[in-house]
C-alpha cells in the first residue's frame, strides 16, 4: 500500500467506495499493522478486506532494475501483480512507483498476443469532454505497428471506461499536414488510414485538450511531456489565478461571490478527478494512481480499475489487434520489399 | 506584410512603436497599395518607412518546398531576409508561414560557423518570470552536439533579451534521473554537464512553468509539442473560467468585482504578451511573429528583434560555441573509439 500517504490515503479511499460498489472486495498487500490500524476505523469495509503482509516495500525513488532485485516474489507490489495472474484478482491497482510497477506487471503478466510494448494511457479533461492519451511514459521511441497497437488498446479503452460506442483516433504531431513530422509518425499515419478505425489524422499539441480525439496516440517521451507541460500549466495558471484575486479588497470580495464557480473551476483542473493511468496491453489490469493522489483521487484510480475490469478490456484488445493482424502483416512484408 | 491580418495588425503596431522607438526605420516588403493604405492614417510613421513592393507573397499554407519554388527572389518574404544579408536592415520580423520563413533565413543567411541547424525559440512565461524553450519546431531529432549549440544559443538569447548574467540551462526529459530517457538526451547530459555553462540537469514537463531553468533544451518535435499544449491547456482553462464565472447571478456579480484581477490574469495567459519566436543560430536576427498576433503581440515581436540586432546576439553565440568548440571536438573523437 504505497504512494506518498500509504494506508492513510488508501484505506478511506476504500471506505468511500465500499457504499457505491458492495459488490467489490478487497486483497490488500503491504504492512499488516499498518493496514489494521487505518482499518480499525472502518468495521464493515474491514470485513471486506483480506490483508497479505509483506515485510519488503518498493520505494518510490527506486530504479525498476534494483525495485526488481529486491522486490521479486517478496514485496508488496509484486504480490499483488501476482494475484492478478494467479485469477484471485481481477484487477491491481498501486500508487507506488510506477517505474517499478511496469515492469513487474510486464514480467508478471506479459504482454497481450499482437503487442509488442505495453503503454500508460491518460485520461485528459477536454473541452468536450474526457479522452485518453497513450503512451505517456512506458515505451520510448516506437514503430509505426506499435502506433497501430497503441491506437487499438486506446479504442479498447474509451469504449470501456468512457462508454463510446465509435471513438475517434488521432496522432499528435507538429502540424496536421501528411508531410509534417518524424518517419514514424508519418508511416502510422498511413497505417491508420488503411485501417478500419475512425481514424481522423494528425492532431496538435492545442488539440488535445480542445479535444480534437478521443484517442490520442504518441509515444512515450512525447506523450510524458505533453502530460506534465498541461498539468505545469495548470498549476501555474491556477497561481496567477490566486496572485490576481487576493490582489486587492475588490477583487476578494468578488472572489468570495463566485467561490462556488472557483470551486468547480478547480475540481475540473484538479488531476485528481482523472487519476489513474492504466496500463494497456498486458494480461491483466493493472491501473496507476498518481503517487500523490489524495482520497477522492486514489478512489477514482480504483473505480478505472473496477470498470476494466468488469468490461475485460484485455479481451477487447487482444480481439481487435487479431482482427488487424493482416493490415500489420502486409505493412511489414512491405517493409522487406 | 504577412500574418493572418496583414498591414491592418502590423502597420498599427509600429506606429505604437514609433514613439517609444525613435530610432527605429522600416523596410516594409509587401504590396505598396495595401501598405500605403494603412500608413495614411500614421503620417509620421510613414515618413521613416521604406516600401519596397512586392507582387508575389507567400501563403500562409504552402509547403516550404512550393514557398521557394514560388518565392525565391521575388517574394517578399524572400527580399525581406535578404535586406538582412545585404545589410540593408538589421533585424527581420514576419508573422507568416513559419516553415517557408525558416527555409529561406536558412537558405539566404546560414547557418553560424560551429551550428549545425537553427533553431526557433519561445519565450515562455513562468512562475518565476521567463524562459527560453528551444527548438520549438525547426529542427527535428537532434544529436547530442546539437543540443549543446542550442544550449549556447538559448544562454546567448537570454544573456541579451532577458538580461540575465549567467542564466541557467535544462535539458527536457521524461524524469530528471540521469539514467532516463532517449540515449540523445542522455548524451547530451554527460556533454553539458563538462561544458563551463550553468546546466542544471534535466527538467521534466512541469518544470518549464515553474521555471526550474531559465534556457530550456530539448529538440523540434518535442518542444512544438510541448508549447502547444501549454497554449492548449491554457486556453481550456480560460474556457472553463468563463463558464464557471457566468453559471449564476451571484458568480456573475463575484466575476463584475473581480473583472480588474482577471483582465491582469487575462494578460498573464495571453500568448501575445510573450509574442515572437527568435530563429537562433543564423548569420542575422529574424524573429517570427505569431500568424495570428494582434497590433499589442505584434509589436512586441518587432521589440524583441530591435532588443536582438542591438545585443548582435549573433556574435555572441559565434563567440561562445568557438570557445566550446574542444569540447565538442573530444566528444565526436571519443565516438570514433
Amino acid at each position: 500500500m504505497g504512494g506518498d500517504f500509504g494506508p492513510s490515503v488508501t484505506i478511506p479511499a476504500l471506505a468511500r467506495l465500499r457504499r457505491q460498489r458492495p459488490d467489490i472486495a478487497y486483497l490488500l498487500f503491504g504492512k499488516a499493522e499498518e493496514i489494521e490500524a487505518e482499518l480499525a476505523a472502518f468495521p464493515e469495509l474491514a470485513a471486506i478486506c483480506t490483508i497479505e503482509h509483506c515485510d519488503t516495500a518498493i520505494s518510490m525513488n527506486d530504479k525498476p532494475s534494483i525495485a526488481l532485485r529486491q522486490g521479486r516474489k517478496v514485496s508488496s507490489m509484486w504480490r499483488a501483480v501476482e494475484a492478478l495472474k494467479e485469477g484471485r484478482a481481477q484487477s491491481c491497482v498501486s500508487a507506488g512507483n510506477t517505474g517499478a510497477l511496469m515492469a513487474m506487471a510486464k514480467i508478471i503478466l506479459r504482454t497481450l498476443p499482437g503487442i509488442e510494448r505495453p503503454a500508460i494511457a491518460a485520461v485528459w479533461p477536454t473541452v468536450r469532454g474526457e479522452s485518453v492519451v497513450l503512451d505517456v511514459g512506458a515505451t520510448i521511441g516506437g514503430s509505426p505497428a506499435q502506433y497501430v497497437q497503441f491506437a487499438v488498446m486506446g479504442a479498447a479503452y474509451a469504449r470501456t471506461v468512457f462508454g463510446m460506442s465509435k471513438p475517434t483516433i488521432g496522432i499528435l504531431n507538429i502540424g496536421v499536414e501528411d508531410i509534417k513530422g518524424t518517419d514514424g509518425v508519418r508511416d502510422a499515419n498511413d497505417l491508420l488510414e488503411r485501417s478500419d478505425l475512425d481514424y481522423v489524422g494528425f492532431i496538435e499539441g492545442d488539440g488535445i485538450g480542445r479535444g480534437d480525439a478521443d484517442v490520442v496516440v504518441t509515444e512515450g517521451f512525447t506523450g510524458n511531456i505533453a502530460l506534465k507541460t498541461a498539468e505545469g500549466t495548470a498549476r501555474q495558471i491556477a497561481t496567477y489565478l490566486r496572485q490576481a484575486l487576493t490582489s486587492s479588497l475588490i477583487s476578494k470580495l468578488g472572489y468570495l461571490l463566485a467561490r462556488g464557480a472557483f470551486a468547480s473551476l478547480a475540481e475540473r483542473m484538479d488531476p485528481n478527478s482523472a487519476n489513474g493511468g492504466m496500463f494497456l496491453g498486458l494480461n491483466g489490469a493493472v491501473v496507476k494512481s498518481h503517487g500523490g493522489a489524495d482520497i477522492a483521487g486514489f478512489a477514482t484510480a480504483v473505480e478505472v480499475a473496477i470498470e476494466v475490469a468488469q468490461a475485460d478490456i484485455s479481451a477487447q484488445i487482444a480481439n481487435d489487434i487479431d482482427n488487424m493482424q493482416s493490415l500489420l502483416d502486409d505493412a511489414w512484408a512491405e517493409t522487406l520489399d
